[in-house]
C-alpha cells in the first residue's frame, strides 16, 4: 500500500484558489511599490547562520531551521531579510545611485509554534530606502504602506498606521538622566508598557529614575515630541493622508536595531493586528556590511492581511474577483465532430497565437459533456468546430445566444 | 570591525537586474500557462524526506539538503516538485474536475557541485496533466513547450523539441525477448548510449539478447514506432508546429517514473543544451498518494534557459527591453522651489493615485542635480513643480521640450 504522505506542520499547501489569493497580494505588492520608483530584489533562501546571529541575537536564532550543509556550513533557512539586505547593499554599494528604494517578495521561515496568522513559513513584502537620512523618505515609507492598504479595498474605517520615534525616546530619556548603557532597557520598558500591568512599570521606571506619570505625560505629547514627527505628519498631511494617521509613542517596536521614526499598521476592527511595520535603523548596514548607510524599512506579511482582507467586505470582494479570473480562460473550443480533430488544434493554436487563452477536452467526449466542461472552465464563449469547418459556432456563454462565423474572423471577433 | 558575510557557494543573489531577467522569465511562463488553460498551485519548499526516497531513490537523496527540524523530523528542502504534486493531486482529488491542468512556478534546491548552468538553488517552471490517458494531452504539453519557446523569441533556428516514447521501447524489447525484470535495465542502456562507447552497448545489449544494429535500425523507425508517437505528431503538424518537432527515439529519459512520450527542447545552436524535458509518468500518483491518475508534465529550469536567451539576438533583445522597463519610472518630480513641499507632496500623490509611478529627491537638491537623477530614473517626463504652482512644468526628456500646464491637467496630459 502506498504511504500517506502529509505537509509538515506550520507549512502550507497552495491549491490553485490559495495560489490566486497569494497572487492577487503579490500583485498588488509590486503594483504599489512600482508606483513609488521601487525596483524588485531577492536575496538567498538560505544563508549562513552568523548573518542572523549578528543583528538579532539569540531569540531569533532559537527560531531558525538551521543545520549543517554536506560541506558542514552552519547554515538557516532565512527568518526574515534585513540581514540579507544589509550584506548585499554592502557588497555592491559602489554600483547603485543613492538612495536605493528596493522591495522584495519572498518566503520566510520559523520554527514556532503555529496558530492563527502565524506559520512556520510565510511570505512577506519587505520594502527599503537605503543611503537618505531625509525623514521624507520615512514618510514615503508610511504613505507606500496607506497605499497598500487602499489598494488592497481598505478605508479609514479599516485601519490607522501609528506613527512613533525612537529618538524622541532617547532624548526624553538623556534630558531625564537615564545613561547611555540604559537605553535599550529603558526602550524595552517602553514596548513591553501596554501588555505588563501598571505596578511593574512603574517599578522598572523608578530604577530608571524615572516615573509613570512622566511618561504618560510625554506620550501626550504626540507630535511636538520630535522634529521628525512633525515634519513626516506635515508631508503626509500634504498628500492627503492625514485621515490614516496617528501618533502613537506607545509604539517603538520590538527589533533592537531601530533608531528614529518606527510605525505599524493597524486593523482597527475587532482584530486590533498589527498588519505592517518598520521605521529607521541607521546603525544596521555598517554593523552586518561595513559600510556606513542610513536606512529605513518596514515589512508585510500575508497571513494577517489576507485574513483580514477575507474578514472585511469591499476588499474580501475584490479578493474573489481576482481569483476566479485567475481561474477562468477566455474560451472553450467544443469539437462537435470526431472526423474533424486536426481543424480543432488549428482553431486551439490559432486563437492562442493571438493571445486568447483556452481550454479544451482532450479525449473524445459527447457535445453536452463539452459544454459542461465549457460552463466549469469559466470561459465566456463557446467555440464549437463541427463539419461546416471552416465555418464555427460561437456560443456566447452568458445569454446563451449562438452565431455563425468564418473561421478566419474567429480571433477577431473574440478580442472584441 | 565589522564581520563580512558572503553569499553561499551555489546561491545567488539577486540584484535588480537579475531579479528583473528572473521576472521576465516568470511572465512568460505564467502568461504561456494561462493561454493554456492551466492554474497555478505551490507546494512547500521543505517536505518529508521520505518523499523524495520513495520516487527518486538514493541518487536525489544524496543530493538533498536534508537536516532533523526542532521537532527531530527528518526533512529536506525540496529537489524537484513532483512527489509534492502527487501528494497534493492525491490527497484532494474529488475536489478537482478532471483533468487537471496545473502549473507552478518555484525554487529547489540540490547540493551539487556547482557550475555553469547548474546552482545549489534554481528557480523551475513545472506544468503537469493529471487525470488524462490520451496522448492530446501529452501533445498539449509539446506544443506549450514550443510555445513557451516562441514566447521567448526563439525561432526554429534555435530549438528543437525531440520527441520519444518509453512504450514503444517496452514493447519493442518485450517482443524481443526481453523480460520485464530487465526493462528497467535495458532502458538505461539506451538513455547512456550516447555517451558510451559503442562496444560497451553492443556488450550489455548482448547480455541482454538483443544488437546494437537491431537497436539502431529501431531508432530509424521513428514515428512509426508507436501510435502516440504518429498522433502526437499528426495533433503538432495540425496545430502548425511540425517544423520545431524531431522524433529521436534515443531520448528516454534518465527518471525511472516514465512510462510513455517523452520529449526534450533542445538547443540547436553550439551548446546543443536540453532546457526542457517531461513526458508521462501514469503509476507516480498512485504509488506516492495511493490513488491512481495518469499524467504527464515537464519542466523547464531558469538558468540555462536564461544563459541562452541571453546568447541570442532577438531574445536578448527583448530581455533586455523588460529589464530597462522594470526599472524605469513613468516621472521624475522636480522640485524647483524649496518653499513649495508641500505642493510638490500633493503632486506626488495625485499622480501616483492615478497609477503613474514616479520618483523624487527626498532630500533638498539643486535642480540641476534633480535634472541627472531624472534622467537616471529611466522616466520619460520631469514634472517641475515650483513657484507658479498650480502651473507646473512638464518637460519631455526625450526631445527636450518643455510646456506650462495647470496641475489639475496633468494627470491627463501624462496618461495621453
Amino acid at each position: 500500500m502506498a504511504q500517506k504522505f502529509q505537509t509538515l506542520p506550520g507549512f502550507r499547501d497552495f491549491y490553485p484558489a490559495d495560489c490566486a489569493a497569494r497572487n492577487y497580494l503579490f500583485n498588488v505588492w509590486r503594483r504599489v511599490a512600482r508606483r513609488y520608483g521601487f525596483v524588485e530584489y531577492e536575496g538567498p533562501v538560505l544563508e549562513p547562520t552568523d548573518l542572523y546571529r549578528k543583528k538579532s541575537g539569540n531569540e531569533i536564532v532559537n527560531q531558525l531551521f538551521c543545520f549543517e550543509d554536506k560541506g558542514d556550513r552552519h547554515v538557516s533557512m532565512r527568518p526574515e531579510l534585513t540581514p540579507t539586505l544589509a550584506r548585499m547593499a554592502a557588497a555592491r554599494q559602489r554600483d547603485f545611485k543613492k538612495p536605493l528604494r528596493w522591495f522584495s517578495i519572498g518566503q520566510f521561515f520559523r520554527y514556532e509554534k503555529h496558530q492563527k496568522g502565524r506559520g512556520r513559513e510565510f511570505y512577506q513584502f519587505n520594502c527599503d530606502i537605503l543611503g537618505e537620512e531625509s525623514v521624507i523618505a520615512d514618510a514615503e515609507l508610511m504613505a507606500l504602506s496607506i497605499d497598500l492598504m487602499l489598494e488592497l479595498g481598505f478605508t479609514a474605517d479599516n485601519f490607522r498606521i501609528r506613527v512613533s520615534d525612537r529618538q524622541a525616546w532617547v532624548s526624553y530619556a538623556l534630558s531625564q538622566g537615564v545613561s547611555e548603557d540604559d537605553l535599550t532597557d529603558f526602550l524595552q520598558v517602553i514596548d513591553k508598557m501596554e501588555r505588563t500591568p501598571p505596578e511593574k512599570t512603574e517599578e522598572k521606571l523608578k530604577a530608571l529614575g524615572l516615573s509613570l506619570d512622566g511618561i504618560k505625560a510625554f506620550i501626550q505629547s504626540g507630535a511636538e515630541a520630535s522634529d521628525s514627527l512633525r515634519e513626516s505628519l506635515a508631508n503626509l498631511e500634504a498628500r492627503g493622508l492625514k485621515e490614516y494617521v496617528e501618533v502613537d509613542l506607545s509604539i517603538v517596536r520590538g527589533l533592537a536595531y531601530y533608531t528614529g521614526p518606527v510605525f505599524e499598521i493597524f486593523d482597527i476592527g475587532k482584530g486590533m493586528r498589527a498588519v505592517a511595520g518598520g521605521g529607521r535603523y541607521d546603525q544596521l548596514i555598517g554593523l552586518i556590511g561595513g559600510v556606513e548607510m542610513p536606512a529605513c524599512g518596514f515589512a508585510m506579511g500575508d497571513m494577517v492581511i489576507l485574513d483580514l482582507v477575507r474578514e472585511t467586505t469591499a476588499p474580501a470582494a475584490g479578493l474573489d474577483r481576482a481569483i476566479e479570473a485567475e481561474q477562468s480562460v477566455d474560451v472553450f473550443i467544443v469539437g462537435a465532430d470526431p472526423s474533424k480533430k486536426a481543424e480543432t488544434a488549428q482553431v486551439v493554436q490559432a486563437l492562442r497565437n493571438e493571445g486568447i487563452s483556452l481550454q479544451y477536452s482532450f479525449s473524445e467526449m459527447k457535445v453536452g459533456k463539452q459544454f459542461q466542461a465549457a460552463e466549469q472552465s469559466g470561459a465566456t464563449h463557446a467555440v464549437i468546430v463541427g463539419s461546416e469547418f471552416p465555418e464555427v459556432g460561437l456560443k456566447d456563454l452568458s445569454d446563451r445566444s449562438e452565431e455563425k462565423i468564418a473561421f478566419e474572423d474567429l480571433a477577431a471577433t473574440l478580442k472584441r
